[in-house]
């Protein structure tokens, strides 16, 4: 799910949040989850979504449906566990179905977002209403939104998400998930949508995969999930992945599976291994913490060099810095402290608390890390300032020799299935070799994992396969599995297929 | 504009307003302001809707259209003095053209209101954007909206007046108010319409002109209002009344007006005369209050009777009782006085204050009451509850005899177009015959102006021409000029044609 | 009470509301309230309290003693309707004994209030808590708080009052009543008082008693009331007035009454009858309507002039306006409307709306003043801003001639007992003749009821005793009856007795 | 800093904040910050904050003095991020003089916490005003409170912290440091102060330096803070520690330091090294991270056990786990995984919430663990519910064994020195050995480090002198250095002496 990146045609009341400028890491947009066949589903919901808040964190929503107060909602700006806990709002969503869903803030320079840009979205039908949950990016959302209003919808938000529920407004499907399966079929990109009607909790998955979904078992009721972490919280057992392509439509009675979609070969993001998901998550098997501490002992491997101490940057760099320091040797040490009462955004700020930038989060530990040479391990490079104004704390406390290690290869594209990322031209890696980087970040070394190395470390023993890549790496390769359309018609410039 | 009375399809957040249970009047459900062509519009729009408070307290809503940052809107439960005054938001709705809507709260019974349902609204075409703010009821919403839900529309709130733009949305027209045009040509009932859109201010009355609506001039600018009383407080010169059945287009060249609907016979609704107008509005040439006083004294002359002092029952009846006062020669006295800092509703209050109900209000000036026969005079008896508990407080307080004087006649019908009555069997009238209403009262006496006598104040020399009335009157004589037909679809049953 | 004119010395949270800058009556600074004897007193204390609203409309408080829970207290900016109905706030003021406060806000000029200003003010002492609620102002309290300061003493507030409750903390005194009876001894100006212990309610009224203060009876319990129309409010019945210079200390067992002061003849503040008390309450056996239209017909036989219409400035100006109509035989109407839904501030309001002034809360009866002679009757004169911009707003509707009649004599004299009025200089009456005012109003007439029409009006057929006045009336005369020792020191110059 | 653990005598307003019930650490309750000499130093002072948040998330405050603007504060429940980073709130408190507090809350069963009870505390004396923010436990306030209540001073908090100001207002001494001095050698207990008057910024540390208190320079001016980190984060530098018993008054010429009180042997508080500090900031010359590393290293030394994973309890058992993993050569893993989006508390969650328990926060990493052998690395054992709970996770995740290391000797006695400890009886240590503990948590092993090798570990080679301990460990030892009178005087048993 994404917003267009069009002129906000639509007036709108906006949250009001700044963000602080840390914009340096990648963003998944959106978590979602979806629960029947037990009580009070929503708080399974809320709790769901609790553990999903690392994939979206501006805000939340929640529809519930019970038979006899019908569809209720709720949508709120911030975290889920200040909006979706207290009694008095969760008992506005009684019934034993529910959808929820998370979404991260699109920064200022596209536009603040709307409470009406919160999902779940909502429709009612000849046959009764929906509500659907998205998880990805349409490609040719410009396109089917023109499309849709010269035909007479109305639209209500500026998010890409909204298409579905008009194709399916129009669509002469008889039932909801036959509608769903039709609006689906006119969509390009990637999408994995968790959606409910009066009776029934549906999920589906693009033909790709490029999103997770995951499906789990919670008493006699059933839980769909972004990732299997949010079913532990809530106590469920984790059955299996939904397929790429596949829909599955679950009530009381079981679930249901068929594939609507012309099949294709699956490219999962990769970027979910490196960064997206939650250590504890599992995909294809293994604990995600696992991989990224593969990804450090493979990076060990291919990029050594002596030092003292092996630090990562807080927090998504502990595991890969954990698998380098195992694999070479050398103590792990935390020489960054992240301050954990940061949170991702402030409102209006005074000037001198905007210029702190990462200090407010992260402070060097001083009195360890002088005279030392350290291996600094972080996940990615985006922009490349909080690498340098790390590489600056680091050096201001004293340390010999820094040496950058980073758990993926460079990110020179950006990505259009769902991630926010900055446009090309601001990627440090679409502009820079990796020597002009190292330069340009003034470490003493600066090394990312090949992008082989990486499809070893997610378990692809023969490395990746250059004809028919077993994942999405477009963020690192360029060659993206669907052609973003709108984006193509704005401007952007894609990779010559000869290169 | 009023909400279905359907079950609440569309799941909302509501405002977590209670009434307080003194739903004993008839209230007018909107009021609509437009403004073009003068800089920041919007805050005369929100003076404008200040000044039309009276005709809707619960909710308002103000779009404005900027040239540079297009369309913003702004959207609250609450008076306009409370949310559409300060800087913060005024700035945020920038430009020279402006529309702007006040709601009165649908009672508990009726379900509750949500921020969607809040006016006005806002569509995107292919030719642009527009937002309509409308003031009387759609009686063929139900079916309306059946079909347009059917062709794939969505709403996206539970108001009739949202129909308008679905049907704007669908229409073939090259133009918006060619497409507006065509949209109130499928719509029936009673409906006064601003609207705008990027660079026009739109005006439209139903054929019928059953809902007020005036065109003033502001500088080089023009502004649209339901009522004259908000062009004074823009500082605004009142032009004309809009015409039954005229729309008018106006932009910085000037008013351009036609008629796009079949002509019929103008029904005004009297009870504007008789309680819904602001006194110091111009209806007619006439400041309403003079047709008040007017109306006191035909009640005068009709029903006179022997006592010491006339007092109105604040502040509605206040005119009457001195046009009351002035024909009789009785001294006219404060003898209840109202608590100014009085609001409409209170949030979840406690069980002893939610029984206070009218005391809370109005209190009786005992010293001058004591052991005088009293004339009261109210505007109407709707369910005579506080008329019933108004009486008590005066007796209470040692009045010898007390004397129930209406300037209204009995109220025995539900308003279909925009004002919200309660059902019939809940008025009083429809039930009672007057002796049976003063004996149900157990006032020394009880008397209504005839609808003659109405006419007659409202300046028909010769009262009601029963063949063709001059005025809307169906909440007195069961005449409905326009047939609800979605409430007889729900099973109302209309007064029999012979009748 | 008052706020000290000293340089905040305290850092404190204001409210944050500005007024808008319609700053052109008196304002009574307090009403308070306390009930004993009765289940969930606070209740009943927030009833009382919303009829004490025009006596402040910035802050209420309220302080509940339970045997079980203690004391409780809650304080609030804003009306008592909207802070003291809810469920929620009302169940944390549980108990039997119960006594609250409403403030005026002091204007911006004065520095802004703090919640820590809002009474009622708490005490712990050696032999329990106390509360206490003044009406009225110490005139020496600046000395007073200096010397305390000195001995050891923490104010928490920049309110005169806190002294009574300091000087209550080191008293010897065995009992709270005893230390109250200490610390009023000390006290200058005028006071009424209401107080709680654990188990009686307390009420005091300086020996002057210039404020009000009145007993009433509520089934097995009592109330103690600033005026009589929040006894009518409860449904208790109307005892009598405390006397000047009473204490009363009640429980579950009656009322003790004792006069621990010096005697002195009473001073009542006549100011009370012309504007403060509310119509509908009782002063002298009389309610303060009727001696209001009392002094409308004494002014029309002092001032008679030919006219079309009597019209009262809305809406203190209307019940002598209903006087001077029946004594002058000139049909009384209302030319002005009020516009209900006004408050008495704005936040942070837009230049534009703040310019607007009067015209916001008022609106002239165009059609009907329209080539009319109009006499304009308003209760007093202050700085003279809104009389001129009323005047204009008459002369622009189109009226013929305006002859303003004034309720009370010219306000010349600040009020240090308090009520709030601008600084000597800023007062119309202070600097000019009432020619010289005519001319500055440019108005075809302007009168002022004399001074010993007043006295008559209130009930003295004699009229003013000049030696012995029977009413404090500095405001129009200059006698003080009590030395402003703390207003002397800061500069004010008193009227020379020789005068 | 504590509140007094008497029934609530003053009435007041609560945060309304419920704790989730995951009250199984120990609490420090208090940060300390100021700043003089620099632009908006509250700006300063709110960086400071943010990062001493750990020592407090319930409330801060903020009180900054500026030459023309005075006094002014702020109080706010909640993270200092939330309420001092916005433009708004900031520029109300101007000026080159600042300090502030951050407070722990302490849980229901206590009392609640109201606004006023958030420091720092101000007091107006005749030669100006001063404002007082406390770190630590004044063991006789009660006694204190007591008598200065019979002399006559008004508390306006339950806080232990507000005798000293009462104190200062009655001292005779000449200037506020004078008046401080006095203050404090009347108090007993534990105490790091930081204090201002209208010019100077003044630094206190009690004579057994209980609490940390850190003097730094920045630019021309100075700051004191609880912790290293805090002047990290300003860019000060860090000067030195506040000696045990030190005074020091800092203005724009310099700081000036004397030694007020009777010389004693310095008592550190042992648990700052292990839990409370954060492990950035620097004590004695030390990373606290490093003495914690150290503590793991140790406690691999008296206590292994073969294994396949060290685990940290997140975070606070992470620098001992890293040092067990270092010493044993067992490797380090993630296998439990923290939400980064909990917060300490729910505002009115639902029982289902309530009852998730740890369970929001901490997930575990169930493919990583399954079918190994654990070892857990935890900072404290405090009651043992949450250590009992993380077992099971574990355990039901999969784990063939699992071994409890705690990084502290059995905590079995309270603190009463300004930590929030449970009563002795709650504690698991004071009814159980080591043994018992063992076979209640049901794990596989259970070891504590000694309180040699606690000294040890931080850098007293010798172990623990018996006789004179360098440190305050009364939590593991119940050697108290200062009897808890009050504590005593309320019933608590304290160790006998010759045990």
């Amino acid at each position: 799910m994404s917003t267009l990146h069009m002129p906000p045609a639509h007036p709108f009341d906006t949250s009001g949040l700044l963000d602080l400028g840390e914009d340096d890491t990648l963003h998944e947009e959106c978590g979602i989850f979806g629960v029947v066949g037990v009580q009070d589903a929503s708080t399974f919901v809320a709790l769901g979504l609790h553990a999903l808040q690392h994939r979206g964190q501006e805000a939340g929503g929640i529809v519930a449906h019970d038979p006899e107060q019908g569809f209720n909602n709720a949508r709120r700006f911030g975290y889920v566990r200040d909006n979706f806990t207290s009694q008095k709002i969760m008992e506005t969503l009684p019934g034993p179905l529910s959808i929820g869903h998370v979404r991260y803030s699109t920064s200022g320079s596209k536009g603040q977002t709307a409470i009406r840009d919160v999902q779940p979205f909502f429709g009612e039908f000849s046959m009764g209403g929906a509500a659907i949950a998205h998880n990805g990016n349409i490609t040719n959302a410009n396109t089917l939104r023109r499309e849709l209003i010269e035909r007479g919808s109305i639209f209500q938000s500026s998010s890409d998400s909204e298409c579905i529920i008009h194709l399916m407004a129009r669509s002469m499907g008889r039932s909801i998930p036959d509608r769903m399966e039709e609006a689906l079929r006119k969509v390009e990109g990637a999408f994995s949508v968790v959606a409910m009607t009066r009776t029934k909790l549906i999920g589906v998955r693009d033909p790709l995969g490029v999103r997770p979904l995951v499906l789990g078992k919670i008493g006699d009721g059933w839980a769909l999930s972004s990732e299997t972490c949010a079913l532990d919280i809530i106590g469920a057992e984790f059955v299996r992945e939904i397929e790429p392509g596949e829909m599955v439509v679950i009530n009381t009675d079981g679930v249901q599976s068929h594939f609507p979609f012309r099949r294709q070969k699956p490219r999962f993001c990769i970027f979910e291994h490196v960064y997206f998901s939650r250590p504890d998550s599992i995909l294809g098997g293994r604990s995600v913490y696992e991989t990224r501490e593969a990804i450090g002992r493979e990076l060990a491997k291919e990029s050594p060099v002596e030092a003292d101490l092996v630090c990562p940057v807080p927090d998504s760099g502990t595991p890969a810095a954990i698998g380098f320091s195992l694999e070479s040797g050398i103590p792990y040490a935390m020489g960054i402290i992240r301050n954990q009462y940061m949170g991702r955004t402030f409102i209006e700020p005074t000037e001198q608390i905007r210029n702190m930038g990462v200090r407010l989060k992260l402070n060097v530990n001083r009195a360890l890390i002088k005279g030392k040479r350290v291996i600094l391990v972080d996940d990615s490079v985006v922009r490349g300032t909080t690498s340098r104004k790390i590489k600056e704390m680091i050096l201001d406390a004293g340390a010999k020799e820094v040496h950058f290690r980073i758990a993926s290869p460079p990110t020179a594209w950006p990505c259009f299935y769902g991630v926010d990322t900055p446009q090309r031209e601001k990627l440090l890696a679409a502009t820079m070799s990796e020597d002009e980087m190292r330069e340009h970040l003034a470490v003493d070394s600066l090394k990312f994992i090949s992008l082989d190395g990486l499809y070893r470390a997610v378990g692809e023993a023969q490395g990746r396969n250059p004809t028919c890549p077993q994942y999405c790496d477009a963020c690192f390769s360029g060659e993206y599995p669907v052609k973003p359309a709108d984006m193509v018609e704005q401007g952007f410039q894609m990779k010559p297929a000869a290169e």
